[in-house]
């Protein structure tokens, strides 16, 4: 179980190549049919990266993003202080306008421009080093915060438990273990066994290219399901738990996840399952109040019409409604699974707790 | 407005020309790319369009039974009575053995056997006669049908409202108005303007390919979406009703339809919207005392992965769970919507009711 869990965690999703001082990321919308590698050198293919969905995954973002501003830092000519931070701010502008949901990308962003504002009176190389060392960081503290999710997230499931998940949350979207996957990777290791099912997640088929792909490859016991078949495989009374990612959590504990989310908390609370939301207190932004403030990227109908598809499902005028994130109420949540402990209601309460004894 | 709904009704699913004597389904797998029409000849031809779905819709699937065993009649070469009926029952047992979930087509198969049955007296040429007017007879009932309970459902909802439909219900599974699309249509005539949401209806994509073909060529504001985001369109207020179709509906309400019904139920119930079925009394199944006794059928999992694909989208190694409809609970159903009227709870008495005044 070991050696097949390890081709998986052997996919590494981002990579920084210090020697060749090379950004390299594998193109996720390629999975799992074909593992291509990426170079990321400009500003441009580094939006585009993040934009299209090459990387993705809320953590992941992050540290691309974390990774790519380092990357352009290096760029700048500017010798000036104020000339270098104002256009590594801009490029930062550029590269937090790719996707809006995620607090993930923003705030990482803002770690590496923080750090470059309090050593701009350093010489170019050191700054440059520091840069480095924070992108570092941020990933190598992913990779840890991931662990500890896992090891939280297992205290909630049984050895030969149901587990229903959406969308991908797994070590492609993180680092190692990942959020949602995490525990029921992790639990694998240690010999647990548990029964996935994996909403295939429509539009851009995530659950089925690379979630039912990471599990399949660890030797998880892994079913492929559409969407729409979440509610018939709750009332078969195969699901013990469900375990989903974030984008954002509001204060209150509304969460932004991948479009559909909301409507498996939904089902969730309708059988009486318990609903878990899994990710690191980075993806928890205090400032936002709740969940009718995070803004939803809205995305192209041709993901829904066209993409994937030999030729297009519908007639081309037919419009499409293409929101790529929705808002699961902190009601229907039954646990928030972050590295510092698990939260319950009430949110407001508990996260902030999260953060006064920072 | 009329002049676009009659494109719609123009293209015939099913139609039998009796000069030729030619059954001519439309293949419903190929829209909206291609209008192909299919001649059906063979019992093999006509499992396989049922089978495959190029015939699909439980009202559809039952009049083209109907016609087909009036085809497969004419070609049983048998002169002793016992020897035809004997033919018939068996050519009938194949067809219905096609798809175990909708009822109206054992309930159409019968009433063929039932009509061969009290004529088998009379000379070949009258008793093929007879079947081909029962046969006719399914058919024009079902156009009325449609209409009353277009009528029916027409009086659940006003103008401007936004109506969610999952699945496909209009006049491709049915005749004319269809269903659960029948009171958008008529509607539509009238002059009302409604806003219809279509769930793409994964797997085999009947909302994208022919809902939000038919509703978009009859001039109907129909926005499509994948199955889900029927969440956030409710959660946004932009849903005053549900309406979809049924493949068996059990005498105490329970209603099998196409898989993700009971999801969008479900949904409906959280978010305070009624959530009607619309079917013709034939697909009640009074035998059937709850939705535990409806068999549903099991598909290929290739439909999840690779139908349809360029490539497929998971591994071939993983496993996919693929059942063609799930059961709706009745305490989740608003009202169900015949040609006889609108049944509400307790289903087990005002169902029962529709056949004590028959």
């Amino acid at each position: 179980m070991k050696e097949q869990l390890k081709q998986v965690t052997h996919v590494e999703n981002i990579r920084y190549d210090k020697e060749r001082e090379e950004l390299v990321i594998i193109d996720q919308t390629l999975l799992p049919g074909e593992e291509r590698f990426l170079t990321l050198t400009t500003a441009e293919e580094m939006y585009d990266a993040i934009r299209s969905l090459k990387v993705r995954g809320a953590p992941a973002i992050g540290i691309c993003a974390a990774y790519s501003l380092y990357t352009l830092a290096r760029q700048i000519q500017a010798r000036e202080p104020r000339d270098f931070l104002q256009q590594l701010q801009e490029q930062a502008a550029y590269l937090n306008s790719a996707r809006p949901t995620a607090v993930n990308l923003s705030w990482a962003l803002k770690e590496m421009l923080k750090t470059a504002e309090v050593r701009l009176a350093l010489p170019r190389e050191a700054l440059l080093e520091a840069l480095y060392h924070k992108a570092v960081e941020i990933h190598e503290d992913d990779i840890a915060k991931c662990r500890a999710i896992s090891e939280y997230g297992l205290t909630l499931v049984k050895d030969g438990d149901g587990i229903l998940t959406h969308c991908n949350a797994g070590p492609l979207a993180t680092s190692r273990y990942g959020t949602a996957l995490g525990p029921i990777l992790l639990g694998t290791e240690r010999g647990m066994r548990f029964r996935v099912f994996s909403d295939e997640t429509r539009p851009l088929l995530q659950g089925a290219r690379l979630t039912s792909y990471e599990l399949y490859r660890a030797g998880v016991d892994v079913t492929l399901i559409c969407d729409n078949m979440a509610s018939i495989v709750m009332k078969n009374g195969w699901v013990q738990a469900c375990f989903v990612g974030c984008d954002r959590v509001a204060a209150n504990g509304d969460t932004a996840n991948k479009i559909g989310t909301s409507g498996v908390a939904i089902l969730a609370q309708y059988y009486g399952i318990p609903f878990y939301v899994l990710g690191p207190t980075s993806t928890i932004d205090m400032n936002c109040p709740d969940g009718s403030r995070i803004p939803i990227e809205q995305r192209d109908p041709g993901e829904i019409k066209e993409m994937w598809y030999e030729k297009p499902v519908a007639l081309s005028g037919v419009p499409c409604y293409n929101p790529a994130f929705d808002v699961t109420d902190h009601r229907l949540i039954s646990g928030i699974v972050t590295e510092k402990g698990i939260c319950r209601a009430p949110y407001t309460e508990s996260l902030r707790a999260l953060f006064d004894n920072k």
